[in-house]
């Protein structure tokens, strides 16, 4: 054991025990509060009293709206509810415009203090179903894979990943049951994974991605980070309004599970990969028909299309930054936008059209499945001088389907590791069903304690 | 020849010829302001005289911000042009919310003079590109599918369709080159063909929409009423900031366009089907190869499953006027809510997952295919009494594949027929790529003065 490990080990040990009210999933809490027994106030209060205790170890928040979420609460517990999420706790990625609150978009040195004059959509629509915002949470530094101030909340010295850094570790370490997040590449689906959250990236565009830091318009996608799939499933109703999001759907356990091992495979932790393979016995001991997924090369090349893609629309997103503020850019911020000044218009509308075209072959490789399968990270979250990988991720991000990450179960260290799942482009409520049904198989320990 | 046709041509002999200028696309105009042949103050002066002589015939815009569209283009000959779209003049239905203008919604007398207090992201998009905002378009009554102010400009006689009435009559009548539309079933490609403008739905949410009215989540789209699909790329290269939309690419004739007639054709005019298939033949002596789609018996099912989807969102969405404003409501609106009303979560459920059934086939049934092809409309307008119907249209509202309207063709009488081709889902660039070759071959009737 190195003095790293030592120190890991350390502050894993002494994390603090939240509050009963505080662990509630937002389904659970809205079941209480409809019986009688939980007072928004108390709710919000339980969150705020999390975030004080936490916050200056996890540094998952960097704007709390303490007075305005609970003035808002008392409104609620007078006027009695009425909306979907009236009385939910609810956390914004600080890349999202908000009116009343800065947003500082993971650069606080390049836009210190940015306060928007409108809310994003996506705001108005959380305010106008009732959600009592609680604040913003951290970004990743200059908000792409570069480490920022969150910290992961099962071990100090270690990584909450990027870019949706502290969402994630707020979700996770309940300070909230319910964060906002953005993935470009694999900014919900990692910080999830490693934090032992549940997070779901959409179809792209099933939630509107406008007054929200840009990234690159084919990816950029607007997700829950939560506890639970119930609540993923409840968020997503509330934001389409599509009734097909239904989390009283009977479970079954006959759920056909198609597992692509990607390249990739060869560069993640052999114990990793050990407790994704045992998650899958577990899987079909219960039921399910696992099946193994042999992919086209071209799907191979996704991962490096994605990128090209990212890089692409970054280093035209970015420009006016490294233009008027190259001193305050990280090295690293700095060659990534000139990578991506590399790539051609030609190189941009090939990654593009190679997209389509698995998205295309993507039907027929996986019409007698009902999910595809695949571990979410390479292994537990690394050291937090790194954010480590989103290989197996960004994939998806590409080609569009909604994916979701499920906290099953622990490394050997007692760190999170993920399930991922994914489904067919807009057949979000589908993925999120069978989300359900594999959860209930495997467990999900975000709520441990 | 009865009254009504006597009247009709008779309005149609004395349609007024435009200027030069007023009828240039906006790629011609921009081409031209690039020349220093034309300067933004001549081209909103050009569009202004034109509104001024034909809306009141015409009545394609519900207001129209002469001094403030006049001002701005002061502004941008004075400062030199910097964005795609600086100086274009643009037109915007008016469902759509803008902070400097009233937005009536299409619902005058229940929302008078409603004055949004932000512009809808649309808009801020469009003003960010540079367009010249002129004002904002008529809609149909109640903005669905009842008739409303707006007449057909080549007969006024006869109906411009719905819900982007004044848009597509406006952009048809040379008062603007481009107007803003939205598609829940057919408004944009029905009121294009109908008064012979090019009009273009987009993949579901390739553009948001968001601050516009709401009919149903999984339908509704924004898309440009314009009259080349060289404009319709430009205008999509503008607002995805997606190099694939590219107007410079060689057109070829080789196009493989499958052909789909439904069941609806039997409902159809037989003249306005033969035109239709002169059509093909123009295409297939000019090189393209021409099949037959035999689709299985669920995709007929489409249209009825997007009037399933629209009926029930639509009454939920309106129900707060039906219980506030229900005599200000047309009795024909209160039927169809009341229809809304009586569809259950279960058949909503079904109605999507049909759909997601329909687009998983879809891409066996058209991978050999570049594009289907169908008619437009049923026929020419009707009478202004009805709006015509979407029968060929809707269905790709409910499957979310873009499609476009191309004004090839005239009836006996006079009156535009529109060509519709469709392409696959997210491959928006590569339909309007074949779009230029099917309009290269069959010409394109929306700049007969």
């Amino acid at each position: 054991m190195d003095s790293s490990d030592r120190s890991r080990s350390a502050a894993a040990a002494k994390r603090p025990q939240a509050s009963r009210i505080a662990t509630l999933t937002a389904a659970q809490g809205l079941r209480e509060m409809e019986r009688g027994t939980l007072t928004s106030v108390a709710w919000v209060e339980a969150c705020l009293e999390r975030i004080d205790a936490r916050n200056p170890d996890v540094k998952a928040w960097v704007h709390v709206a303490a007075e305005a979420a609970l003035e808002q609460a008392r409104q609620t517990d007078r006027q009695g509810r009425r909306r979907l999420f009236d009385g939910v706790p609810l956390g914004l990625k600080d890349t999202i415009d908000t009116a009343e609150m800065p947003t500082e978009l993971g650069d606080p040195e390049i836009f210190p203090d940015r306060q928007p004059t409108v809310d994003a959509p996506v705001v108005t629509m959380a305010r106008g179903l009732g959600f009592t915002v609680l604040g913003k949470n951290a970004v990743s530094r200059h908000a792409i894979m570069l480490p920022g101030p969150a910290r992961n909340p099962h071990d100090l010295a270690r990584t909450p990943a990027a870019s949706s850094a502290g969402s994630a570790a707020a979700v996770a370490d309940f300070m909230t049951p319910i964060s906002v997040g953005t993935q470009t590449a694999g900014s919900i689906l990692r910080p999830s994974a490693f934090c032992g959250a549940v997070g779901f990236k959409p179809t792209l565009d099933a939630i509107p991605y406008v007054g929200i830091r840009t990234y690159s318009r084919p990816l950029d996608v607007v997700g829950p980070i939560c506890r639970s799939v119930e609540d993923a499933t409840l968020f997503m109703r509330g934001f389409t309004q599509d009734p097909r999001f239904d989390t009283a759907k009977p479970l079954t356990r006959d759920v056909r599970v198609g597992v692509w091992r990607t390249k990739d495979w060869d560069n993640a932790d052999p114990a990793a990969m050990a407790v994704f393979e045992q998650n899958l016995k577990k899987l079909s001991t219960a039921g399910a028909r696992i099946s193994t997924l042999s992919m086209p090369p071209l799907f191979e090349k996704m991962g490096d299309a994605q990128d090209v893609i990212m890089a692409y629309d970054l280093a035209r997103e970015y420009a006016a930054i490294k233009r008027d503020h190259a001193e305050k850019c990280d090295p690293e911020l700095l060659a990534y936008l000139e990578l991506g000044e590399t790539y051609s218009d030609a190189d941009y509308s090939q990654a593009l059209d190679e997209a389509d075209a698995c998205r295309r072959a993507f039907y027929d490789l996986a019409r007698d499945l009902d999910v595809i399968a695949m571990p979410s990270t390479l292994g537990e979250a690394p050291l937090a001088s790194s954010t480590g990988s989103s290989a197996f991720i960004r994939i998806w991000s590409l080609l569009h389907n909604p994916s979701i990450t499920l906290p099953t179960s622990r490394s050997a260290a007692g760190l999170p590791l993920g399930f991922q799942i994914v489904g067919f482009v807009k057949e979000d409520a589908r993925l999120l069903y069978f989300a359900r049904c594999v959860e209930d198989i495997l467990g999900n320990t975000a709520q441990d304690r």
